[in-house]
């Protein structure tokens, strides 16, 4: 049996990001003040993000230099290990060659400290000494939590009532690393008043804590927002993934027939993708896969349109597809892919072919990550095991058409703090909630002709 | 800033484990049949353990290879990282350097699988079809649980009733990999029915679940019992971590001064030093210190004597420093380090001075842990976070002493199923247990004169 990891060592880890921007065939629409419907510029940012990232998200430069210090802190876990699934592939009897990038490696336990550094020390940098955010599944809470604390920034996470209480050791995994976690909808903020108001004994949402948070950072001189996923400045950072992906692929010997990634704003799938598909702009011939939860399948039965991003309509319009600032998915166990939008360079590239989407069912998920655990070891995230249920499905495909195919996917982290979803799985409580039809009435607007 | 990981290529895997029983400088005493006071041979064993194990146990060959097979699965995550600890020392202000071998990126989380993996090969090899085994912390549990799914073997856990009930994710965490977990004491063995007899709301020891442990195994044929501590050859697995630090400390380009591991039954601790104290035996100077809890105190203020392995008085009379076979240390967090005796190469080697031994309050320990998670950002097994405590303390006598020293410890696990222990601590509730003072009054045998 040969080599089981690629490692890189730490002289390989990436000095810069890679900015699709740069490359793309076509130009991505861009975001849109509500009120005027004019594209956004810097000032209508600056309140919630410190310049430099502001900078990034409409850069259009290729690369982008990674600060020493983000470096320093990156080199507690990356390069991350790329494996080779020799014993899953067994277990399949697959002709497949399958091979996954882990970044359960990193002290979260996910791929969200990888832009939550930068995302801090940008902070610092420009003088900010708060952080507020707001998180659901607990992985973003937990790596800004983390990031916040090695710039000695203060970090401020409102974590959905539900989970706050459902997950406890996600709230003292954060506040180990100093973070106070507020359970939301709070009394802390008017937004977060006029919910309790209206529900004493509202479970919170995504939406509301976004409000929260932001409502927060903006009655503060001191304090800024920071958000996980969607916009082009996280997936930038998430590159790392895709870049040193691409060399230890190079020393295993393949390139990937199939790359693929779960998604639910998008950027851990961006994070792999992003370098291999500058190749595919320049001819390269292969899949790029996102796989997104059937309870909430935004790219496969989503609309492409205008949509906000959170469901108070403080963010502005972002080109991408939805389905719908409203729509509310059921209480799968994924919570980390229970996003009605996507980010909006995945859903470009979604509408113009570069990306293939598909929808996965909650108990396959589940099935598969069992037979992962059991082959591979690693407990997956939920949210991970997305992309594994989609990987073993080509595998299956490859062996039934007898192709030698190779299979890359982004196992984005583990499941150390969702084992609750496995007991329910074991149990047989686990359902499949029934796919949404309607569900893009609130996109607010449609999308420009191609 | 320089190397933060020193990573070994799979290639430089080691291909055998180090026996130190061909180096002792003096013979340790035999484990004894507790009727016949003579010592223990293969044949006392065999219903417990396979005959490679057995073999193992008494082996004086210096060098023991590693089965390709189980080498094939050890590479799913050895060779394990070695830090340099740069974000702790500039915390501390140390002109120390530290350094720490991380255990954590085994499947299971901790060292436990090194030896795992072999029992559970070396028992299929034997024709075995089940293994039982008990678990506290869990730990061991889970390690066994992946280690028998690996090689088609069942596995059968007992779990303390008390963890059982506080630690459902463990429980889902080996039922994920395939094991049956049954909280003990419980109604499937005679010593179970016995004991709930007697009181019906038990809630169990690590005693009472090793004696339902082994009870199973020797009423079937087809079952072996799997221990994760104590013995000679679960320490001989655990010396990969010692053979991989070496090599890794000499690319560092040091040889510690100080090799600190935290000690129940001992097993992390010798998997760290051993390799390096076979250095010792030839003249080279440096301190290997094992840290223990000042609640369960074997190694200082323990005595050494003949005495038996579990409450129930199954096993063979072992020579080692205990607190006597019937103490019950208090219900600290780090359950892994709650064991009333210690390996027997431990003990010889600290009766024999080449190992010192300190004692640790918990409240300190929890303290160190988070500054160790704030800096290094591992959130540390409670029971490896004693390995900190002192290592910690080291490098601030370095500090005061104003000397560069060199200090290794082994990070044998990370914390992400005692959150629960972190909340305590955070919350304040944590307090420290008096230390014991009577103690070995049930040590059966007085030691040998030296």
């Amino acid at each position: 049996m040969d080599t089981t990891k690629i490692i890189l060592p730490e002289q390989d880890l990436p000095r810069q990001w890679y900015n699709i921007m740069a490359d793309l065939p076509s130009p991505p629409l861009p975001p849109l003040h509500p009120g005027t419907k004019q594209p956004v510029g810097p000032a209508d940012l600056e309140r919630l993000f410190p310049m430099e990232l502001i900078k990034q998200e409409a850069s259009t430069e290729r690369w982008i230099d990674i600060p020493d210090e983000v470096l320093d802190i990156y080199k507690l876990w990356r390069p991350s290990p790329l494996f080779r699934a020799h014993r899953l592939e067994k277990a399949l009897q697959t002709p497949a060659k399958i091979f996954y990038k882990y970044e359960g490696v990193s002290p979260a336990g996910s791929h969200k400290t990888n832009t939550a550094v930068p995302q801090a020390y940008y902070n610092m940098k420009a003088g900010v000494k708060r952080l507020t955010t707001e998180t659901g599944a607990g992985q973003w809470g937990s790596a800004l939590s983390f990031a916040c604390k090695q710039f000695g920034i203060e970090c401020k996470v409102y974590m959905v009532k539900i989970s706050y209480q459902q997950k406890p050791y996600r709230r003292a995994m954060m506040m180990t690393w100093g973070a106070s976690v507020t359970a939301s909808p709070s009394t802390q903020t008017a937004f977060g008043r006029k919910v309790l108001l209206a529900d004493p004994d509202s479970p919170g949402s995504l939406g509301i804590a976004i409000s929260e948070a932001i409502e927060e950072a903006l009655s503060r001189d001191d304090t800024r927002y920071a958000l996980g996923s969607v916009l082009n400045h996280v997936l930038l950072h998430q590159t790392v993934v895709g870049l040193e992906a691409k060399k230890q692929m190079e020393l295993a010997g393949y390139y990937p027939d199939v790359i693929i990634g779960c998604v639910g704003g998008g950027s851990n799938f961006a994070g792999l993708a992003f370098p291999f598909l500058q190749d595919k702009f320049t001819g390269k011939n292969f899949k790029a896969l996102a796989v997104e939860p059937d309870s909430c399948p935004s790219l496969t039965r989503g609309t492409f349109g205008y949509d906000f991003g959170d469901s108070a309509k403080m963010t502005p319009l972002m080109p991408m597809y939805s389905l719908g600032h409203n729509f509310v998915p059921p209480p799968i166990h994924a919570g980390g892919l229970r996003y009605h939008g996507m980010a909006p360079l995945v859903s470009h590239l979604t509408k113009e072919k570069y990306i293939e989407a598909v929808a996965v069912k909650q108990s396959d998920v589940f099935t598969t990550a069992r037979l992962f655990a059991q082959t591979e070891g690693i407990i997956p995230a939920p949210e991970s095991a997305h992309a594994i249920c989609s990987a073993i499905a080509e595998a299956e495909k490859a062996k039934q058409e007898g192709i030698s195919k190779t299979i890359l996917f982004n196992l984005s982290g583990h499941g150390h703090f969702d084992m609750g979803a496995y007991d329910a799985f074991l149990e047989g409580k686990l359902k499949d909630d029934e796919s949404p039809k309607e569900h893009a009435s609130d996109v607010v607007q449609s999308p420009e002709k191609k």
